[in-house]
């Protein structure tokens, strides 16, 4: 255990992410002390039985007073009003960051707010399971994933190149202690990137479990029964949190409808090669995809183990 | 291990499906003889290495010849071709039955090949990696897996009572046997059935990952190392063998294109949501897709842990 990277860091937002970190930030002694605060005092009295947090505070104002690190762990629909809850409290030097899912719309809400002599530094963890609220954080979440900062006003050529650079290098050093990679993007890119790699995968996800629960030819029992020859995998991403969701397709509407209107125009002649069965396309089209899975394994991203390790033999390894 | 349900079980087709079933039919010690066959010298030789078969022919119909039964473990728009080799070598009372993944169209293909006596009894277990090859096949591929048999003229009221019932019984024994749960339907409606629970997601998964690859924006490295978001899980199932999916969807044509027309209307008004800002009809989209998962993980069709257990800790419990 090393020494800790900050005095107090405040959480607010004690779910699935805000847990995790919470959990990690113990793990490694990465803070003299860590403060949470959540919306509901039915999920601040858990977190207090839960015992993660070394104090639970009832507003976030309180929460944010004299931090140095506050971290945003809510939907980030709530980021622009709790950051003018906070902003009157906390102490000039602290840095502001965040994990939400969507960059440059968190910019838009949270800028505004934050007083001079304080550095807003957003970020987004590449991690997260299908689970939310308190009980679902757990240390290794954010293990080999990716954690992606934006620092604002940075120099084209070298995003991590900004007015506050000591204090991005010092949220970098704290991510990676937190067991993540840690990358710097401008906002704009990072969101077109999440929009094809997350957003549009859970926008698909979310829509064809909808489409399945609203057959007439088709029993609700049949499709769970025979799900496995696909299906279930696209049920575990859509029961992911639908506050979330909805914030993150409000907040990143022109990236995330760009990739929908690809993906539309590529299904469209798909559909058109099932209908002329023209099985040379389909053909083509199915054998382009082997080596991005490959690229992904290989890049430490997923499992090797067939069907995601459902499977798995004793014997077998787990990447 | 009981008595040898059959004493020669001819297997056509030696990749995931036909090892896998070598594999749990010797497990479970139901055949007197396993014999293979493959397309390819390169496959037959690597089976001879592997050993699973008791014997690898040279011919279909030197498989075939002498057994109780043949199953077919072909990609489906080989079965015409393949009954039609093997039907002049096929014992009377022998059971011919398959594993693929649509049924109207091969009992259109097969059907007309069988000789009076025999047994056609088309199957489809509901199981598999997206892995191939004789490498991959594993004799617990099937355990716990939903098999479903569509015999031909059956009874409406009873899928199950057809003039050949005792050979259903048989065969759905075997299937038990092999670690399955046997399900009876008829094959208009098992089309339907998978269209949703396996044709349709492999389309889209196919479908976004092309989509991703093509991007001018947003760049394959980009993809690769943020595809922790969703994304990878795509990937998965897109890395499926594209002859195999070919195949089925040039045979489950009318299926797939009624599903895929509910799909696009439904992602539709998703789109219009996202592009007038409509987060309450977001919200109730997103929020009616958790119970289907529960229901799935309830029946014993996938597993509890998030993430499919790619995070699990020491301590958990895999389904
Ligand atoms: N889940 C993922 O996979 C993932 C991955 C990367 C990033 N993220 C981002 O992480 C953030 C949190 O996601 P999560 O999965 O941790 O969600 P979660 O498990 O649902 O937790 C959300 C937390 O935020 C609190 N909260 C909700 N509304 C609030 C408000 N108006 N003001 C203050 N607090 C509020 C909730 O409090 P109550 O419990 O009292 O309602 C809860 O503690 C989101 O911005 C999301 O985009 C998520
Ligand atoms: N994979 C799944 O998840 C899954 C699940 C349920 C059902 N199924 C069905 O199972 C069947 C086999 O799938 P699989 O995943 O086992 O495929 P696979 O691993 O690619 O194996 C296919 C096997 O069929 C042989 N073959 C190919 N073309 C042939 C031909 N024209 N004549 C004779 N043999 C031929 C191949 O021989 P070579 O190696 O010599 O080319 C190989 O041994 C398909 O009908 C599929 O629809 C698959």
């Amino acid at each position: 255990m090393s020494k800790p990277i900050f005095e107090r860091v405040a959480i607010l937002g004690l779910g699935l992410l805000g847990a995790s970190l919470a959990h990690a930030v113990r793990r490694g002694g990465l803070a003299g002390e860590i403060v949470g605060y959540a919306r509901s005092l039915e999920t601040r009295d858990r977190v207090r039985e839960l015992g993660f947090c070394d104090q639970v505070c009832d507003s976030a104002a309180d929460a944010a007073k004299g931090a140095d690190l506050v971290v945003l762990c809510a939907p980030v629909g709530a980021f622009g009003a709790l950051a003018e809850t906070i902003a009157p409290h906390l102490r000039t030097d602290c840095i502001v960051t965040d994990v939400g899912s969507v960059k440059s719309a968190v910019v838009r809400d949270v800028s505004p707010h934050i007083p001079d002599g304080v550095h807003f530094i957003p970020g987004h963890p590449i991690a997260g399971t299908e689970q939310s609220g308190p009980d679902a954080g757990f240390a290794e979440l954010f293990d080999g994933r990716w954690c992606i900062l934006t620092p604002i006003g940075a120099a084209e050529d070298d995003v991590s190149h900004t007015a506050d650079r000591a204090e991005v290098e010092k949220l970098a050093r704290f991510w990676r202690a937190c067991g993540s990679n840690v990358d710097f993007m401008d906002p704009h890119h990072h969101d077109l990137v999440l929009a094809i790699t997350s957003h549009l995968p859970h926008l698909i996800a979310y829509n064809i479990v909808g489409t399945a629960a609203d057959l007439e030819t088709v029993t609700q029992s049949d499709v769970i029964k025979y799900s496995a020859g696909g299906f279930r995998d696209f049920t575990r991403i859509a029961a992911s949190d639908p506050t979330m969701w909805r914030d993150i397709f409000l907040n990143n509407r022109e990236a995330v409808l760009e990739m929908l209107g690809r993906f539309t125009e590529d299904l469209s002649a798909l559909q058109r090669a099932i209908r002329w069965g023209d099985g040379d396309a389909l053909f083509e089209r199915f054998s382009r995809t082997r080596t991005i899975r490959r690229s992904i394994i290989d890049a430490g991203q997923d499992s090797p183990v067939p069907d995601f390790g459902r499977h798995a033999k004793p014997g077998d390894k787990k990447a």
